[in-house]
């Protein structure tokens, strides 16, 4: 059984609040010279003082040893079952553009390429035309086609050759090949499906591809599409469903608050700052029970492998948490998706720190938050899709489980 | 989803290189006056060196309070389930005596017994006949019986009244009851078989009792055999299939070897003792990638009651551990595939003291390597299937799981 499907039938309603503050990559490994990690190095007074009064430990986001993409990093945090729900490529490149989806969608990538009068690709990318060129060719390409067979096109231009579709109609599936041949020197590969639905999707794309083929023909180098990654919208219960929460999501980049569109959440308008997004929290305290506030920051600059820029994003933060500690939410969870160490310029596999604060927790003796200080709480070592379950027992909206 | 299942479509090529050094049955309890364990009672100061800059934990082989056997011990610490991956008797006994298996083998334990003129066993032993004896026997038999329904019969003489026959033949099955009636007094049981797999091996091994039978009727008290744990190769993926490892096994013991042979590792020639066994490693180092170095005695010494001399293979392997370290792994683990306490004189339950040193880990605060100190370790108490998992992505062989 699922942690949902657990705690389902226990769901209480109450007028808890619930933070979720989510640095993206939080984790870290010790800098060869320091010796430390970018947490160890942060001086963070705020984030040890509520260590102090709450309970830590490191959550592993998928599984130990285990790399976690950002889509299965939130899911889990939100307690969704990253094995169970997954998050399609075509998808997430969708929610990367800001596109809102619907259950209706399937979505998938697309390049502009050329293609001989054979039919043989011999160039996947269409000598990288310019995002202006790509931005003219979408125009094109949407005002000539609009609906397929009842099927709606939705063609969204993204950067160089880069494009994103969704085709939008009842009874669609995801379950469909890649066009792109990935190499030069051969033709692309006709849409596929098995399932009586993926082939209706199959017949749909096949005419899409034929007309786009008719509307850029004379276009060259980029008379053709390559398309990649179909991926229908997941169906998965909302946080409303799940749990009860009437929640929101502040982030400052496209792909986090799409996937909290996709569980549900409303996505609030804020700043580029972090403190443009605790100040929206603050503001909107009121009007929501759970709160997902995502500081990307710390990831890219873990990617970069620029430590001392990560180590200052987490600064940053720190000195916004008292804006959140003086609205006394009943639950506060501080903790990363995954880790990105600075040393590896990558996402990595290893464990979260995981912070809990809330007024019915056993303080642990962990004073500090860092990677090697959670080892010593009392949350110990435990999956990150058990913390969702966590918030709401500390929030009391669980029922006791039997008589 | 199993481990393997999970990070099958994870793999990555890499350059790096894994030891994995297993102590047979390292784990203890204390003695119950020097109120230390072996580990704790052995000063070893190259363990303890590479402690310092790994991780710890306690590993869990089949499951808390399960003790486990060899085998169920070493496929746990290869990353295969030892719940779903079953050796049955047969084959372990086969590969503890160094015979080849191929996938086409049922494998079964041989006795030597004493049937009256009615058919009833009257010594399920023939009273320990000699192992020159049991030689003589296995011959006879042999060049009387080679093949049966196009069934090869492979009989090969173990100590006393044992010996091990190999069916070898297409689509045989293990799914057979034994022949032994357990108590003198009754006659031997027919072997049978419900699938129809197992229906044709129960006719061939009918008709090779019968013949038996006919072949050994003057050697009284050897005149008739008990067959015992009847089991099928078992269908494994290989280290190279589940993870991408080309892979070698440094065991002094058949059993070992055999375990290592099940999963397609290289088995190398060795010696006898533990220096030249860490010698081979260091010679194949260029030539796999992943190292398997089994140390037996630690368990012999073990189950012998024999605390002292444990401490000893200890300090021994302790004083070869340089030369592993200089050849600076990407990762390293060291534990052992079960508990063989002293104290008990006998396998255990107890988790089993892991360490793995990689550069990408985050040095935790044990500096000892024992049962007590890597409870304190980052690793935390984790299942030892996951082990495995561990050294690969520690060595940088997984991709990122989602996008």
């Amino acid at each position: 059984m699922d942690s949902q499907e657990l705690i389902k039938p226990l769901l209480i309603e109450n007028e808890t609040k619930l933070i979720l503050l989510v640095m993206d990559g939080l984790g870290g490994i010790p800098d060869p010279v320091l010796r430390k990690t970018e947490l160890e190095t942060a001086a963070t007074p705020n984030l040890d003082g509520i260590t102090s009064r709450g309970i830590c430990g490191l959550a592993d986001i998928v599984a130990p040893g285990i790399t976690p993409g950002s889509g299965p990093g939130h899911l889990a945090l939100f307690g969704y079952d990253p094995l169970k729900y997954e998050i399609g490529r075509g998808v997430l490149e969708a929610l990367g553009m800001d596109l809102e989806l619907t259950p209706d969608d399937v979505a998938v990538r697309g390049n502009y390429a050329t293609m001989d009068a054979r039919g043989i690709i011999t160039d996947r990318r269409a000598g990288r035309i310019a995002t202006e060129r790509n931005v003219e060719l979408c125009k094109l390409l949407q005002s000539a086609i609009q609906e397929i067979s009842g099927v709606r096109v939705l063609i969204t231009p993204g950067k160089e050759h880069r494009f994103v579709i969704l085709f939008r109609g009842k009874g669609l599936s995801g379950d469909l090949n890649d066009t792109d041949p990935q190499k030069e020197g051969l033709p692309l590969k006709p849409p596929q499906g098995t399932t009586p639905e993926a082939k209706r999707t199959a017949e749909v794309v096949s005419e899409f591809i034929r007309q786009a083929n008719e509307v850029l023909k004379s276009q060259h180098p980029a008379n053709s599409v390559l398309l990649r990654g179909f991926a229908k919208h997941p169906d998965i219960p909302s946080m409303k469903e799940a749990y009860g929460l009437k929640s929101c999501a502040i982030a400052t980049y496209p792909m986090y608050r799409g996937l909290a569109q996709l569980v549900g959440m409303e996505v609030l308008r804020t700043g580029e700052t972090v403190e443009d997004e605790f100040k929206t929290l603050v503001e909107n305290y009121k009007k929501y029970d759970f709160f997902f506030l995502h500081v990307k920051k710390t990831d890219s600059y873990g990617e970069d492998g620029n430590f001392r820029k990560k180590v200052e994003v987490i600064l940053e933060v720190d000195a916004q948490l008292p804006k959140l500690i003086a609205l006394d939410p009943d639950v506060l969870v501080v903790t990363g998706d995954h880790s990105t160490p600075a040393v590896l310029k990558s996402h990595s596999w290893h464990p979260v720190p995981y912070l809990l604060w809330a007024k019915t927790c056993i303080p642990d003796e962990v004073s500090e938050f860092s990677e090697r200080s959670c080892a010593k709480g009392m949350l110990g070592r435990f999956p990150a899709v058990e913390g969702m379950r966590l918030m709401l027992a500390h929030a009391q909206r669980l029922a006791k489980f039997g008589a």
